[in-house]
């Protein structure tokens, strides 16, 4: 990182650079006095990561796009499915690339997982069980995480299957390599005086006629972080979790149960690209963090990135939260879903 | 066990009853010939335990109740909910008592985590989610234990709903004390060429306004009895597993998650009543049956045994069969769930 | 069971009585009497299981094989090596067969794990780790349990050696199939005022030259009943832990892990003849204990039963707390063990 | 990272300079070059990192100590005892800092289960037992890791003594807060024609009469890592393992057991300095890592950073080396180990 707009306030935003040790010549207030005073500079940024609440997302990835820097968005892309489609035009006629920050598609043993599927380690893929709970919103915790998440203004039309859901869905869709065409929505605001959802119970069909259900919750009482993926072919089975991410748990089709680990001997080359330590000594979500940003300085350098979700990706999440919340909302049943 | 109607044929029998150390004498080859004749001993059988495909529950049931014997019998009640209307009657007029082997709920901590919600250690239950998911029925094994399940004649009118849907279902019910008044059933053979579901993931609503999901599969590659029960409410949660079943996860409002272990100080009446061993030596499914047992022996003998699952627990476990199997197949949306 | 001598006091052994429905004719109140009386009955017990404090286990075992009684002596088989010398004459000479209730080798996995090493999976035994940590005396919690092990008068020499150290031991020995004949022994009475050791700290050589280490404690605040295993060959790994018992990791040579679970195709005939229900159904210590009754039945009848500890099972466990008291009071360094 | 000498080839160095993306005029071939060209730059390197084989650690250290850089040197800090005591000299008298990379130390909840100690949350330690079982030497895997590691040219005194003991016996120490006073011994080379231990077994005694088991091992054959630590205290006790290192047990005294995760609320914090993320996001072996880089750049800026280990320790640890594999050598039984 060599500049930032870390807030509106002069001195905010000083202290912030200071933080990552940038002179506070590069700390700015504004996106637009960014752009303005690093394009000026030799040494200027090439790429903008948008970490901003979600009603930001559109502008700010416009705008660097536009000044021809590469831009990596947090997901969701924006705050309504309108708000994306709009940008999506922008993207999509932009020179440089834009990337969202599925991040949990970083981590080696899913991307393990991902490649043995496509191998037809488990046969043709019958059952998907994709789960995210987390507690934190159980009740109020008063924090700005919280706050803007909980507001339709700042976060858009989804809570949970906005800040969650999309990641619990991209990581299904990357994995199995197949897409979700229909589903039934079950989304509710648990805690009373809420606008959005903050537990969502989907049932999907896959393109391949595969079943599955997505659970995501942020209601659940001590339940920090739990991504988890299982997925049941016709012979075989894996299952991984993301507060256990170094373990992939693969089921043979003779029943025998196998524990893979990141490092092990024989992963595939993509899992192998990922990994940085000798087995045994565990990454986490910052290794899988880096394995998207290194992704993206290969697709900024012209390179290959297959795994890099890009504006495809981030539509089908908008489109998800879109169609989730409505066919929810509306009792509609079983519902097509286009992506 | 002190006889019984091992086979239709006099050797199988015979050699059935050699197994328990059984006297041939008391090995019969039906039903009618062993009430029959242990009427006739001073030292006949008091109880009598129905473990037959679910064709022959309502006739087996009603012909032991009929001779004045306690039942118990084997999930679901029968194959049919218009045979258990039926049998119903004939159970609430018996003299003796019947019992329904919901075999989970005997384990000590079911129980423990039953009190708990019960004291009120999780606040208002918001959210619970039940799975139970198996893979031996992926492909076709061949064994008779998967015959008669597959096939309507023999198991009724639900395949994965009745074999263990009603167990994930009667252990939500049990331990939250809630009810389910409404669900979303979504069913299906996923193997080709299968007339009964192997594969069922339903939403619920319980009367409390809690929601739910039960997720149940016979076809999950890997997974042997993987029967799990989370609950949260708004002030703590709870997760209990029954292949690792000494251990209770107790998540604290504050934050603190808490290991219980079987045996541990401090667990309540019901939980000790149902262990047998200290700390640390494990208990498994059989000493969970002998504790349904053990209350069926209570009950026989008019003393209390209020966790032991009776007729009711069993005509719910049928009404949700009858319901899911139709609601799904017609796809009929949220339906209510009268039990 | 079908009598019991359960207290000196008549109403007391009464009452023991009762909670195993015996009739109270068949309570005694000394094993003579016990003796005495069933002998003279035609249904008198056939077998003898010897479960005091350990300073009666020799005249109790020499009296139930005098009467001809199969005899199940709980281990350690007496309170002292001397004690236990002159009862393994008689044990020697009688007609009646004697086995050791050294629990943990009847569970399956156990089993299996020795027949895999019998078989060469992981080729030559390297290196042997078996720790048994427990904290229930960590204090002293002013139990009758507590009280008879903490005092030489009725524990004999050892305290946890004698206690669950033996346990250890022979399960080591027990799977790996191969001796110890040399050891190190670190022995002490950590607790303020005790006279017998609650924490042993032992290294090992086997009679194949590879390395071990024991550790047992009683004083490890936390663990419940902690003894686990872990085997390393040339060729591979296995890692067995009794508070878990259904699940055995084996590590393949060429790097990969599997789990193997209780019930799983393909186990030694061992290994599914110790186990009773379908895999995913959790078997614990009383089917482990039941297994070695099952093997004593056996050898009551003459049948072949290899895997039951009998007397050089119970006199390689009194040689042990001899010598590792002995060893580790004078700091003899390493010494060697005859067994 | 801004230079380095990654080869004495030319070419090869340039090499290792481009994967950090360094210009190839700050790739050297030597450490002396390295230091000569950087001095004569304004932005020259502030800091060396020693991460040669043992045997060159002496010479590297000194020559960056005397030419003013600070150095973050890997451990063992030497391959001998004599070397060390030389280098120490130069170490103390240095105006530049030096620090040793016990990179375990580096984690939150290692670090928080110090804290709890040090606040008596266990009471008084009685017990730790610390093991490192690890398996990629358990053959000869061909790699030039193995290979300097197994060659006491360039290893030194200690083979898995000291690549993995010294590790072992910092966090024991560090964890704890009491230090080694008499040990005994057992080393061997396990795989035939090696030269060092690969096999460690240690008892020990700390200055507080507390008892200890330190197990390292790099032929435990499918090991990767594996580095734990259990303490217990006379009121409690801990247990932490570096494969799941955002776990940490916490046993109480009243037999309450609760499992603590890096980000919960309440930690130390010495722990949550050395936490990036929010609980559920899991940290690795990179973040620990980085803890101790972060520590050291603020001594290096005249800050407080007392977790980060420095030459006692690394004295301590070559004096573990040298006294561990003499008294093995010559089963010299007990000796009393100054550090």
């Amino acid at each position: 990182m060599v500049a930032g707009a870390f807030s509106r306030d002069p001195e905010t935003s000083a202290a912030g650079a200071a933080t990552y040790r940038l002179p506070s010549e590069r700390a700015y207030t504004s996106l637009d006095a960014l752009i303005a005073a690093e394009r000026a500079r030799e040494d200027g940024v090439e790429m903008l990561v948008v970490a901003t609440p979600n009603h930001h997302h559109a502008t700010a990835v416009k705008a660097g796009l536009a000044a021809g820097l590469a831009v990596m968005c947090d997901k969701p892309l924006t705050g309504t499915l309108p708000e994306a489609r709009e940008l999506e035009r922008a993207v999509r006629e932009a020179s440089a690339p834009l990337a969202v920050s599925y991040t949990y598609s970083g981590y080696p043993l899913a991307r393990e997982a991902r490649e043995r599927i496509a191998a037809g380690a488990i046969g043709t893929v019958r059952k998907v069980v994709v789960e995210y709970p987390q507690g934190w919103l159980a009740g109020d915790d008063g924090s700005k995480q919280a706050a803007w998440r909980l507001d339709p203004a700042t976060a858009g039309d989804g809570g949970c299957i906005a800040d969650i859901g999309v990641h619990a869905f991209h990581l299904a869709e990357f994995v199995t390599g197949l897409k979700v065409v229909r589903l039934f929505a079950d989304l509710a605001a648990v805690v009373p005086g809420r606008a959005l959802d903050d537990d969502c119970q989907l049932l999907l069909r896959f393109d391949n006629g595969a079943r599955g259900a997505l659970l995501a919750s942020q209601i659940s009482v001590g339940e920090r972080n739990g991504l988890r993926l299982r997925i049941y072919g016709d012979r075989g089975g894996l299952d991984w979790a993301q507060e256990n991410p170094n373990h992939l748990w693969f089921h043979h089709a003779d029943g025998r149960t196998e524990l893979i680990q990141t490092g092990d001997q024989g992963l595939s080359a993509d899992a192998q690209r990922a990994t940085r330590t000798p087995g045994g000594h565990p990454e986490g979500y910052l290794e899988a963090f880096a394995n998207l940003y290194r992704d993206f300085a290969r697709r900024i350098r012209g390179e290959d990135a297959p795994l890099l979700p890009g504006i495809d990706d981030a539509m089908r999440g908008m489109a998800l939260i879109d169609l989730a919340v409505k066919a929810s909302r509306d009792e509609r049943g079983w519902v097509e879903f286009q992506g």
